[in-house]
């Protein structure tokens, strides 16, 4: 079995939540005996797991990553619809991500979506991570919980969006109204923009409202992952009121 | 004027921020021509300015450092101390870190906790970043605007702000009640541990309460910056009803 065109995810969390998947092909496992006896043997049982020292482990990864003795060779997840995600029951939260290019505030932001129980992450192709050791690792096993959608244009999925229903709300710094206020008890797809340039114009015009969370004027914004954590929470939390 | 003991601030946020305080000793700065027009001159006035190619910023900072075309020598802030903290005027949220050693974490906390007026962010000196350029810049200013204080033993830090009328809370995964139903109306002290190990048991011993903050249950946590980010916004929240 060759490693050619698949990846190598790590970390405990991210490898075992790879493992739970039964839509992840996996290939190969290296670990340590320490992280073999965290994982398991059932876990393990699909893949060809191999004992290592931690060396061995880091040899097949970027310099640099906290791998926790565990790597995993597997292909990357086939890539969703937007209808396959307007079609699952119940009402749904989707977020979307204009240009947000850091894996690790979109492995945060995928944490935190499935943590909030988000139906999806929606990217654009060009100007995302693509599915990679490093934002697996950030989104701490979320990649293989939450569907992860790569789209060619995001002005054409918003549209998609409101087709099925959607209520749409740009999350920007100079909104009239807040999140609270803005949030509807139907299906919501939120749009949050690069901490640099923010939404772009052509997509934030498919918004039917947008929003913004309070801050102080001390400071110009938040970190886009805290501002998606928060954006989530919110949803959920009036949810339950 | 010589580098010693000083240390290199970057990017355009973190330099503003550290120019427009006072309390900061600056010494020079290396910036290029588009970064000096965006900080301007009145800013820059006060330190000993040079205009240099993008590669000579990069040369004074570590490999990889996103600048933005400035780099800032300057003195680490003066210490600050638990009383100081505790006599400023008005209701006052202080956030705890317990162990977070990750210096992006904690400069996004702190980012968001001058974004949700937080009196001040407390870690403990051995395991907690220094002051440095990552962390200012993961701060994107924060440092400059709200106190960071290093004390040598959070318990006892805790201790000093129950003694000043502080309400503790620990914020852990396994509390019997929610984040929002722990928040009182008298100065607040909120305790975040890192996500490996979580707060140690003699840190929680100094809590009055503990609270968690609601999550699906196919994840077992938040990002830890994630988590500060809803707690803040949550206290912030609940004073504005």
């Amino acid at each position: 079995m060759r490693d050619a065109g698949a990846l190598w995810l790590y970390g405990l969390h991210t490898v075992k939540a790879a493992l739970a998947n039964s839509g992840r092909r996996c290939h190969r496992c290296l670990l340590t005996r320490p992280a073999a006896d965290n994982i398991g043997d059932k876990a393990l049982s699909r893949v060809r797991a191999e004992i290592v020292a931690p060396e061995q482990v880091s040899r097949v990864l970027p310099q640099g990553a906290v791998h926790q003795g565990v790597a995993l060779s597997c292909d990357p997840l086939s890539p969703r619809k937007i209808e396959e995600i307007a079609s699952l029951p119940g009402r749904k939260l989707v977020l979307i991500l204009d240009q947000i290019a850091d894996p690790h505030n979109v492995g945060a932001i995928l944490r935190s979506a499935a943590a909030f129980d988000a139906a999806a992450v929606v990217v654009q192709e060009r100007h995302a991570p693509s599915e990679s050791g490093a934002l697996a690792k950030a989104a701490s096993g979320a990649l293989d919980i939450i569907p992860y959608l790569s789209v060619v244009n995001i002005a054409r999925a918003l549209e998609q969006l409101g087709d099925h229903g959607f209520w749409r709300v740009a999350l920007t710094g100079d909104a009239g109204q807040t999140l609270a206020a803005a949030i509807v008890s139907r299906d919501l797809a939120l749009v949050l923009g690069s901490e640099g340039t923010g939404i772009r114009r052509l997509v934030r015009e498919r918004c039917d409202d947008s929003a913004t969370i309070p801050i102080s004027n001390r400071m110009e914004s938040l970190n886009v992952s805290n501002a998606a954590a928060i954006a989530l929470y919110e949803c959920r939390r009036i949810d339950g009121e």
